[in-house]
């Protein structure tokens, strides 16, 4: 039975959701889309925040415009990133190990799957299927680093 | 006194350096530079042979240039991450705690950075500082989550 709890505070904003969905994958999947999800609208909101500051006025126009633009690139990342953390744990759980390898398998496979996704070409899918299992190494050896 | 050391096996590629340079932020950097320009030098060296099997031929002339991107890419992005990282460990000694705020200040100062030193105007640093900070947090996500 799904269950679905929220928790933040206003003081310190603290990213917490935990929504079951009864299978590890989907769970891993359906977090990935809300947290960067959530990042990439508080990434619009903050931006276009900027936009309002510099042009110094807010247009009901304008924020109609910023909130739709919010849930579209919500969207989009969340739905790579579901995307990408699912391919890592179907990775992990197929190779028996965690290691950046599994990274590295994961992005390639979403950036093969979103670049599909979007109708491109085969070699556009190879190219970008290198450049996701790249981005996603990088960032798994940047996270042992810090 | 500087002391290095290089590890790496050919039958799985493990990627080990250990470079001290007398003090942590510097070897952090280092280590962030090294790590993420091997692995954007990789992506160019996959990238050039897929396109050299695709055509069916190696030229040398092909083969300089692929070289020569390898180490443009490799120290850009190695540039990007030495920066980040150092950053990010900046954060941490500044704030006291770790957590994935210090990511998304650690990507704003980068992105900012990043974007005056490619000589971009005003606007465009802010925004790329909130970019910097977004992609840094949703990479810091995407980690807890896997």
């Amino acid at each position: 039975m799904p269950r679905s709890s929220f928790s933040s505070s206003l003081s310190s904003p603290k990213v917490n959701f935990a929504i079951d969905m009864g299978h590890p994958l989907l769970n891993h999947t359906v977090d990935g889309f809300l947290k960067i999800g959530t990042v990439a609208a508080s990434r619009v909101a903050v931006e276009e925040t900027y936009h309002c500051i510099k042009k110094g006025s807010v247009s009901s126009n304008g924020l109609e415009k910023s909130l739709k633009k919010m849930c579209k690139e919500g969207a989009y990342w969340g739905a790579v990133a579901g995307v990408y953390v699912g391919m890592e744990y179907g990775t992990e759980k197929v190779r028996g190990t965690r290691d950046w390898k599994n990274a590295m398998l994961g992005g390639a496979a979403t950036g093969a799957l979103v670049s599909a996704a979007c109708s491109s070409n085969g070699e556009k899918i190879v190219i970008d299927a290198i450049a996701g299992g790249a981005i996603a190494t990088a960032a798994e050896f940047i996270n042992y680093l810090t």
